[in-house]
Parts: structure tokens; C-alpha cells; sequence
């Protein structure tokens, strides 16, 4: 119930939980294991990573904590991006903040990936951005080889367009499972260009990075009272906080949308867990697009 | 002459009359019936409808001049559409305006219209507006069981995007015929965003509500005083009024536009018709959308 | 090395020549033959016309030259437009600047051209411009005709969007291998409406008019000095000019982008060659993209 299932064989859950800010959560390692072990408790196993988290850095402190307790890696799913080139102290050779996305660069960058998680294959790579000189036969041979080599799973892509999606999928023989994308109440773009309606039509899985705009979704009465007032009123017939109700929004469309967690704290993370008992009805879902929007449906 | 053949099957005039406003136009039934009798000899069969025009009262009006004069029935190609939820003092139970596009409210809305149009069976039905909560699989759920017990013999949709029309057809098995969308000299939109290129490649018809852009055409002279100059020449040219000339120009188009008409005075319906038999020259039709626009074509 | 050959068997050179100002460069016709020929030299054997260039007069001027040098022909690729249609003396038929794309008028245009350039027959014919009133089953018929009865061997068109371009192509037999739009590092339009990537997916040779901006790059420092200084900065490591990492900047996108020179001189035309023994490296190319949008990649 609290899990995914793609019609091509990936099984995520419900909700996933990201590690960009992992490198200031300032965890032991035994402290991360338990936080770990606490998200498994609470159903949420998929977790998401990218090489570029941190500073670099993210993805060695979660393999620090796979290590000390190896039973964790099999009952997770673990999803990391590759694409972005961030000049870094960890990375003196990168000279400037750009995409590469060569043949070379991805296979590199994955094992990278798999050596700082220290685990021998991942459940799903995803190409971070679009980039504007992306050529898909290039990507192609590296997701083959990828694939054939047994290092990663499942496929997928982060902030891509239809047509994006639509370029890079005619040149691959796996299909891509998810679309990893800005989804949240206070914004409302990929709802409005395309990319969810393509997203449902061809069974990828929108996965929502900032559900909660950033933080913003906690200001929300200085930033858009309307919105503010609207969640409030949905929030008090549920018993339920602001989060919940954001969560619970974008659970309730019809794409499977998987919003992606970013807060350290387990009492978030838990409390998180809890929007997927709750089903907003059709009135209470449009009050909040409408409140968003500023402006009733037509 | 005055029909219009769709490639897959249905046959509807070239002339669509809209019953939106039925409501405010105060006829008896036995007036209702001689309109749509007179509309008929002017060639114009097609009648397009929604469950909630007229605060859900237009179909009722429509049904009881139907029962007053059966024969009228098989004359018509009934048009009908569904989706949107008023709050009304006819649908108590409604709570707040938004759109419902599952299974249950589809099947239910299309026996509501056919109860209050008295009649057995409807030749489309429209999706009014795409919703952001649709789910292709429950509307396509719908569709099915409508057209297999021959309640609907036609599908379509209204005001949808290329890409939302996509996502609902790779759910069907029967096609969507039409898209019903705002067409006008005054409202290029739809001529720019694709939709009418999409229409063209899959021979969906375009419906064109509002051709007279709500009454705005018979301002015009306030509104877009170079626009007024542009089809007032052409009008001059073909001595026909302003109001022909706007539908000249949607009916030269050549995806086969079929504009919806919107008045109640049998005089405006028949001088419509006679939009029919002008033809504009390419330079005419040029003139008038480089006057909309505003700059010359590139 | 030069060369760029399609995978549908076109095969024309890297950079071509556009003839858009040859009326207004003031050449014998015995001086066109040699700017031709050392054009030839330089590799560039693909040339861009349309019957409207210099008033309905270029394409007559460089039949002339050929005429004077018949064995100037097969080592051309000879590309023509049709379909806009503008005032002039030249054609005292035509009353207002719009779009032609009749079957009649298509294929009249071509003979025309054919007759102007003095040639029995061209590589390939644009469609110049989408027009609101295209109708594709039109040209396609025109289409049909030209290539059968020899005066056309390959299609393509201008200006076009993905949805314009997937209209006109799902009703002709042959595929459509090119799509010349305006593209430069001033001009990112077509990088991010989605043409590039239809383009790629699809293996249309995207041609970019205007590579130096309509001159724009040469005012560079006053238009927009950051990219000015972007530029700068890696003509100076190349040993370049300007112009040259423009159109290094172009050849290097995967699409394969052929950019249409425009200048009558024949040292630019040499200097402009050059450009295909420059590589950008990952670094210059974002530099440039990135002074040009004005912000970082996301």
C-alpha cells in the first residue's frame, strides 16, 4: 500500500527520501544508520542521491553508514543523477558550472557513484538537466553499457521536458521510468506545460523534488495568503499540518507523482509518512489550485 | 454542401448552433420549436449543448420542445458535454466549481442530459475542459460503457491542449472527433499554440465557440480599430455583414472549422448561413489576421 | 570532413552560402563564376536561395553566372524556397504580402526558380514559411509532382515549429531533411522551444539563418557586452575571430546544425571555412550560452 509499482518492474514507495542536504545534517555515521532504518520503518525505502549533492559529498557519507550495517542496501532503492559538472574542491579538474553528459563523463561518474555509496550496483540513474548539447546516441551507449554491465537498474531523467523526453527515449532500447521534477502547491508549472500529461500518457513516473517549494510552504501566509488560507481550512478537516497537505496534493494526481523528502529530522520524516492515509477530495484538492492560481478554474 | 463528413464517421453541419444562452432568450416551447425547425431548413442540424448551460436549465428548455414536436429528433445531431461542476440551486449537492471527470460523474452527467433532452441517445459528447486531476483511464472507463449500451455515439473533447488530447486518446479505443475551442478573428491563440496543427494531423474537427469572441466583433471599431478597417473592406468587398466575414474567415481555415453560433433570433442564424457561400481570396483572409495581430506576417 | 551526408541520402557541405544580398553586392556575372568557384574551393557546394531574395532577382543573377560556366552546376547543391509572396515589381500579380502554399502555386514557383537559376533541377526545396492557412494534403500533392517528374529531389522547410513540422510530414511519402531556422549565440529561441530536439529525433538537419545575428554579433560589445566578453575570451584562445566562434559554437551542437553564410566577400566566406578546424571544448561552449541567456545553467 505504501509502495509503487511501475508497470516495467521498478517497485519504489510512495514517497522517496532525498539526501541534498545530508551533508549538514552534521549525523555520525550510527546516527545515520538509525535514520535510515527509522525511513524503512516508515515505508520509505527509494532513496535519492546525485553525484553532485554536498558538494560531492553526500554520497560518501551515506556509503560510510551502508557500510557500518550492510543489511540496510537490500531493502532499499537507491536513485542517484549524473550530468552537472559544479567546480568543487573535490573536483579540481571541473572549471566551470556546466552539463556533461558524454559517454565517458556518465560511466565515470557512476562509478564514482557506486564506490562513494559503496554498493555494487544502483536501482536507478537519472540524467540530472536537460542539457543543450545532450546527444542522445551518446547517452544511449552509456545507459547500454550501464545496463549490460549489471551497475544500474532503471533509467530516468530529472527537469526534462516532452520533447526532451521524447529526443533522448527514441534512441534507447529501455524505456525511462521517471521524470524527476519541481511539483509542489506553489508551483504549478509542470501542471500546465505538458510535461505531467506526457509523463501519465507514457507511464513515467513524476518524482516531486521541493514539495514543500523549498522551505517557502512554511511561509506560505507572507507569500500567498490566499494559498495559505486555502491549505489551512483543507489542513483543520484533516487534522493534519501544512506539510501533510502538501504531500497529500500531489499524492492525489493521477501521474503517481513520489514526492521526494528533504528534511534530516525524523519527526518530519514520520510525520511526512502520515499524508498517505490521508485522500483529499475533488473540492478540497481544486481549493488549493485554485488558491495557487489566483483565479477560479474556466 | 452544407455538411461536413469526418473521415471515421460522423456527418454535422458546416454551421453548429449553441443553446448556452437558451435560457435568457424567453421562448415558449412552441417558439423553441419553430427556431429550431427554421434553423434546420437553413441547413444548420448540428446543436450543441453542455449539462450546464443556463445554470443546468438549457437542456431541460431544449428537451421539452423536442417532446413537443418528436420528429424534430432525427434531424439533429445532438451535441452535449460534461466535466465541469457549477454550484447551483439545481444541483444542491454541489459544492464548489470545479471539474469532475470520473467514471461514475461521466455516466451519471449523460443520464441527466438525456433525461432532461428526452432523448434515447445523444451523437457526441464533449469533455468540457481538461482537468488537471483527469484520469484517461476512468474517462476512457466511461466512453466504453456509454458507447456499448448506445448512449454516446461520438467522442470528443473541448478546449484541450495537443498534449492533453494525446493523453486521453492513447486511452481509447474509439477516436475523439472533435475539440471545441475559442476560434475568432479577435483570438488567434489556438491558431498559434499548435492545437490547430495537431487538429489537422489527426483529423479532429475544430468546433469555434465563441466566433464573434463573445460580441466583442460587433465593438470592434473600439476595440481594434485596424482589425475593423481590415473586415470592413473585405465585408464591403463581398457586401455582407461583419459578423459573416468572421465566419467566412474561421470556415476558409483549412482543418474544417465548424463555428458555433450563439444567438436566439432566427435572422442572425440565417444571415449566418450565408457565410457559406462567400469565399474569401487568400489576400482577404491575410489582410484580416495580419490586421488581428497587429504586424505583418514574417 | 567537409561534408555533412544525411542518412536519408542527401549530402550537402558543412557550412553553406546564402545568396539573400547577391543584388546587392554589385558583381559581373564573371565575377560571381569566381566567387562561386572559390567558394567550391573552400568547400562550401551548398547554396541558399529563395524566389523572393533581392526583390524576386537573385536567383536570375546567379543563373546568369552559371549560364556563363554550365560546369559550375554538379558540384553544387542547389537548395530554393517558395511560398511567401511580396509585392513587387517584378510580380505586378501580387496585392499584399502573405502566403502561397497551393498545389498551382508551388509547383509554379519552382518552375520559375528552375528557369531563373537556369537549371533543369535543384537538391532541395523549403517550404519558406508555416503559414495559418497551410494545407498539407496541398503541398504534398505539389510535393509529389515535383519529385516525380524529376525538378525536386529532396524536401524540407523553414521556420517551422515540431507540431507544424509532424503536420506537413505525417502526409507526404518522403521524408522532410531539413528545417532552416534562425539560430545564433544571440538567437537561443529554437535551442528552447523544442525545434532542436524534434529536429535531432527525427535526423532533420537543422540550417541556421542568421549565425551572426543579422550583423548583431559584429555590434557585439554594445548589444550585450557579457556575451561580448564570453566570446572574446575564447577567440582569443582559438586565434579566431568573432564570426568563427559563432559558427564553431553552431557546428559543435549535435544537432548538426548547417549555419548559411551571408556575406559577398570572398576572404569572409575563406575566414568563415576555417571555423570547421575549430572544437569547442564543453568549457567555451557553456561560456558562450551562458553569457548569452545572461544566468548560470540551473
Amino acid at each position: 500500500m505504501n509502495h509503487q509499482y511501475h508497470p516495467l518492474g521498478f517497485t519504489g514507495s510512495r514517497l522517496a527520501q532525498g539526501y541534498w542536504r545530508l551533508a549538514e545534517w552534521g549525523m555520525s555515521d550510527q546516527e545515520l544508520v538509525r535514520f535510515i532504518e527509522q525511513g524503512i520503518e516508515a515505508g520509505i525505502t527509494t532513496v535519492d542521491h546525485a553525484d553532485i549533492y554536498g558538494d560531492y559529498l553526500c554520497e560518501t557519507l551515506f556509503g560510510k553508514a551502508l557500510a557500518l550495517k550492510p543489511s540496510l542496501r537490500d531493502k532499499l532503492q537507491v536513485i542517484t543523477k549524473c550530468g552537472i559538472m559544479l567546480p568543487s574542491k573535490q573536483r579540481p579538474e571541473i572549471t566551470s558550472h556546466r552539463y556533461d553528459q558524454s559517454t565517458g563523463h556518465i560511466i565515470q561518474s557512476v562509478d564514482h557513484s557506486l564506490s562513494n555509496l559503496q554498493v555494487e550496483s544502483i536501482e536507478m540513474l537519472l540524467l540530472h538537466r536537460p542539457s543543450p548539447l545532450m546527444d542522445p546516441d551518446h547517452i544511449a551507449e552509456a545507459f547500454e553499457h550501464l545496463y549490460t554491465v549489471g551497475k544500474v537498474k532503471h533509467f530516468g531523467v530529472s527537469n526534462f521536458s516532452a520533447q526532451q523526453f521524447d529526443l533522448l527515449q527514441s534512441r534507447l532500447d529501455m524505456p525511462l521510468l521517471v521524470n524527476q521534477v519541481e511539483l509542489s502547491p506553489l508551483e504549478l508549472k509542470r501542471f500546465k506545460d505538458g510535461t505531467l500529461e506526457h509523463a501519465q500518457q507514457h507511464a513515467v513516473t513524476p518524482m516531486a523534488w521541493s514539495p514543500f517549494a523549498g522551505g517557502d510552504l512554511f511561509k506560505l501566509e507572507g507569500i500567498n495568503p490566499t494559498l495559505h488560507q486555502a491549505m489551512s481550512v483543507v489542513a483543520e478537516a484533516h487534522q493534519a499540518s501544512l506539510d501533510q497537505i502538501a504531500l497529500a496534493w500531489l499524492l492525489r494526481h493521477p501521474s503517481g507523482i513520489v514526492p521526494v523528502l528533504g528534511s534530516g529530522q525524523i519527526e518530519r520524516v514520520q510525520s511526512a509518512q502520515k499524508a498517505l492515509s490521508i485522500t483529499l477530495t475533488d473540492d478540497e484538492w481544486f481549493a488549493i489550485w485554485v488558491a495557487s492560481q489566483g483565479h477560479p478554474v474556466p
